[in-house]
């Protein structure tokens, strides 16, 4: 098959008091703390709207991953058997594209405080959408 | 803020009977059909352990859409006023990427048949995650 490639430009990036990748708990609701997404002055426009309370789904870019991994033992535990990265939720996978839940706490300007989100410190965003409230079809 | 840009390889590609965006319904459970995913085989590998019955979310790059769209008239709608593209889930936004959950249906080597999805035939997949059942947190 013939493959594109594609550019992503990041809207922004979060701010987070997580700064390790040891100390992030894997899954937002696994004790993740509240973070800022700030974002660039040129996607700014597109926050038109949010506001505190709503439900998102962030799209991150998890730039620590390992692009070249396609398999893995969930979890890191040695005693589940060898799966693909596209049946877990493995960072490590040729596009680490990180989905997180969240609610907005907290929008002033081109900044919304959020929680919870168990992505580090300087994780880039990528894109950002609402959770439709009619359906779970599309989260 | 400085930006570092990322590149996305597509890990396979959409077959669909949709070929014609104005045939495409805006979201799965709005009567899309079954397509089939076909990986790449370097991206085949991550696909063990997939099986029939698998709850998965499908991330893919919605080629056609307008990047430089930052807000719109949510659904086309000109009566409702105009939004922030990251409230809404309009195609149109800077990092275009479509997140699609769908259940799988059939797995024949390195293609899913899956259903419902809304994406025209040869958009690109960029990744597949498994929905996780304990918790809605991350969907």
């Amino acid at each position: 098959m013939a493959s594109k490639f594609y550019t992503i430009e990041p809207i922004g990036a979060v701010h987070s008091e997580l700064t390790r990748l040891e100390d992030a708990p894997m899954q937002g609701d696994e004790g993740a703390p509240e973070a800022w997404l700030e974002l660039t002055s040129l996607a700014a426009p597109g926050l038109l709207g949010i506001r505190a309370g709503d439900e998102l789904i962030v799209l991150t870019w998890l730039h620590l991953a390992e692009r070249d991994v396609l398999q893995v033992h969930p979890r890191g535990d040695l005693n589940r058997p060898l799966t693909g990265v596209f049946a877990t939720r493995s960072p490590d996978r040729p596009n680490p594209v990180g989905l997180h839940r969240v609610q907005v706490l907290e929008v002033i300007e081109h900044k919304l405080r959020v929680a919870p989100l168990e992505a580090i410190d300087k994780t880039p965003v990528i894109d950002i959408k609402p959770v439709l409230a009619a359906s779970t079809s599309d989260r």
